[in-house]
């Protein structure tokens, strides 16, 4: 175990870095509960097969894929939503729908470790099952805005559409074996491979594809759409309802105050989405790699050989979320204090007024009992770790009922009566 | 896929189940915090090498444990003591010591499962770093023992010493690799297996064994380590300080209102401890699984090539504990609130009155934003999830301004202005 390092690619949180996680959580599954959405909290370990169905070339390259005893293979989760419309199938298909969903959970990738990309990395998500109306997709986005929101990340919304390229694609003999993996080239921004790739199969309607994908302009790619209107056949109001609701979720958010605009390079990397599709940028860094996305998945409930369900989520990448405020981030201003025995002095009564204290504050603290070596090492660790208050217990004092409270930021020390503990603390503490 | 199972032993944690998971991660976290613990946050994968050196013959047995692509050995975690000394050992060497660490995870055990034993289970543990003193034990069974009360889980400590077996063992010439062996089978209750092991190195001093591990009595366990002074030697002050520690644990643990007694045959099954031990058991099941435990570990700092440091900590089994609560559990009694839109009712008019809700009302308050096929469909559906209020949202009020607030399980429904919305709701839900 040379120089005491977790696996490669991934690491330790610690101190500042790991309360900040543990803040990020913590508003995630708040702001998700006030919208109406309850906890699901699958393995972390899943059969290979559930991913292998759906989850796209590259995410099924990296998985962490092992052995089980009787030979199942298994795999480490790459993403969440797999597992939940799983735990659907098994368990909730008889609940009234819409089912509102939300999980925090770490998810791993075996890939090259590059900044800001780890081979374990948490995830917070948001999932609704059996809603085909685009409030269903707003409700999803708008939980995670006012989640980013609350945290003072600002944020940009890239919105595209999947539907329109997998129709015509469809249509124009591209098998979805190849439409997947043309997605995923565009995905990786090498839209020249993949209109070579198109070309192959579709000749000179490769031009189609060449306007759809440059055009930022919606009343244009519907113009297109209206074009190909008998080509398209009776997938054409499928195509205009997926670009209404396109049209709906970024009117409807830029409405609500969010920065959202239309991307037609957008496709994303899971194979399961199969309508709108979304990714979050950091405001003035659109260049930078997102912080999260989602899209619909309808019907990735029959892909599973359960009954056909529209669903749309959306899951949220926490660190790099957390790269984004970790040096701006100032953990909550906890007071400290701590209780210092010295000498024979009994832990009991460090126990009985350290929970006097912890019951009865209002104000926000944290105090633990300490008995060092001597007082002068107490206190000295006190400053270092920025305590606010040294309660000291002492053999002498105790003799008179009395412990002493310091102020360690002041100096300040007054001596006080065991029983007026708290009302000392809470005069030095104001 | 069949039936949509989770991998043998593992499970989905859905509805009420999730959410008293959820409250137990909270609730641990927050006593955590208050007790001056901070959070740690280590990967759940860990090259296998950490757990072979310390982690006992039963744990190592039972990992799940891959190869790395570049042929390293891998290990999902089985407990979280080690991953925290190692990046103690990697990060944490130059901090003031003692370091109190809190952490929520879960672990994983390749084993036939059973009740209540998973292939995936959760443990909230503390660990404090650098501190020889008992106060060190008891702080950390302290934030424990306050943890399970605000939980109302009603428990009893019971403690033992392994420091006193150790010593005799190493003093009669018994290796260390046969008293891990038998203090396993100790464990797992094979006394008489143990006392033959025993007996095969140190004769007829056995005797001495079968009485320390019959004596409920801490002065007469004094008498014995002082009838053998001679043969303990420089270790004699070892065993009587680490009897000293016992005798103090169980004894503040008591002054403080806990229920705290010695169990001479409680040995544990990880190899690292060093004297002092203890598990939980719940109130009146003291024959039932341990719902957590923990003890010293002084020195596994310098097992992994590091330091001496004094350690020690506990893990408490979450789902043992949320077991014992399911029955009884009631998740926080939160008002919900449907916004539900009607015919062409504008959606971003529904999302403004969300947030105004959401944003202004003190009490907790789940609310979300439905557009249904039609109205009876959504009162049905409000019906079914049990919402207390529905904002109703339709085109013809709208035309005046106004929307319907009814109250679903009286069937009350007043018609009020926009501006007015959150007034109304205040009235309807106190």
């Amino acid at each position: 175990m040379s120089e005491y390092n977790p696996p490669r690619g991934m690491r330790d949180l610690l101190e500042s870095e790991a309360e900040l996680y543990e803040y990020l959580f913590s508003e995630f599954r708040d702001t998700a509960r006030r919208h109406g959405f309850e906890p699901i909290i699958t393995p972390t370990v899943e059969y290979f097969s559930l991913f292998e169905a759906k989850s796209g070339e590259e995410i099924k390259r990296s998985m962490y894929v092992f052995e089980d005893k009787s030979g199942r293979l298994l795999a480490l989760r790459p993403e969440v939503t797999a597992s939940v419309v799983r735990a659907y199938l098994k368990s909730m298909r008889g609940r009234p729908k819409p089912i509102r969903l939300y999980y925090t959970a770490q998810c791993f990738r075996y890939e090259e470790p590059q900044y800001a990309r780890y081979r374990e990395f948490w995830q917070g998500g948001l999932e609704i099952i059996g809603d085909p109306d685009v409030n269903a997709d707003i409700l999803v986005a708008f939980t995670a805005s006012e989640f980013l929101n609350r945290i003072q990340v600002k944020h940009v919304y890239e919105v595209g559409n999947v539907a329109t390229y997998r129709v015509f694609m469809s249509k124009l003999g591209v098998n979805e074996e190849k439409q997947d993996y043309i997605l995923h080239l565009i995905d990786k921004g090498k839209i020249d491979d993949a209109l070579i790739k198109l070309e192959e199969v579709v000749g000179d309607k490769v031009e189609l594809f060449k306007e759809l994908i440059s055009l930022n302009d919606l009343s244009k790619v519907e113009e297109i759409v209206n074009d190909y209107k008998n080509l398209l056949g009776e997938q054409y109001d499928l195509v205009l309802s997926e670009h209404e609701r396109l049209k709906n979720f970024i009117g409807v958010l830029k409405e609500l105050g969010f920065e959202a605009k239309y991307q037609p390079r957008l496709v994303r990397g899971l194979a399961y989405y199969t309508g709108l599709i979304f990714e979050y940028k950091l405001s003035g860094a659109e260049e930078s790699p997102s912080i999260g996305g989602g899209g619909r998945y309808d019907g990735l409930t029959s892909i599973y050989g359960g009954p056909y369900e529209y669903s749309t989520g959306l899951a949220l990448g926490i660190d790099r979320i957390a790269l984004s405020m970790l040096s701006k981030y100032k953990p909550p201003s906890t007071r400290k204090i701590a209780l210092i025995l010295v000498g024979n002095a009994q832990l009991t009564l460090g126990y009985s007024i350290l929970r006097t204290i912890t019951k009865n504050l209002d104000i926000e603290v944290q105090g633990f009992v300490y008995k060092p070596r001597s007082l002068s090492r107490g206190l000295e660790y006190c400053n270092k770790v920025g305590v606010d208050l040294a309660i000291i217990i002492g053999e002498k004092e105790l003799k008179e009922n009395s412990v002493v409270v310091k102020n360690m930021k002041t100096g300040e020390q007054v001596k006080t009566s065991v029983d007026s503990v708290l009302d000392q603390v809470l005069l030095m503490l104001s």
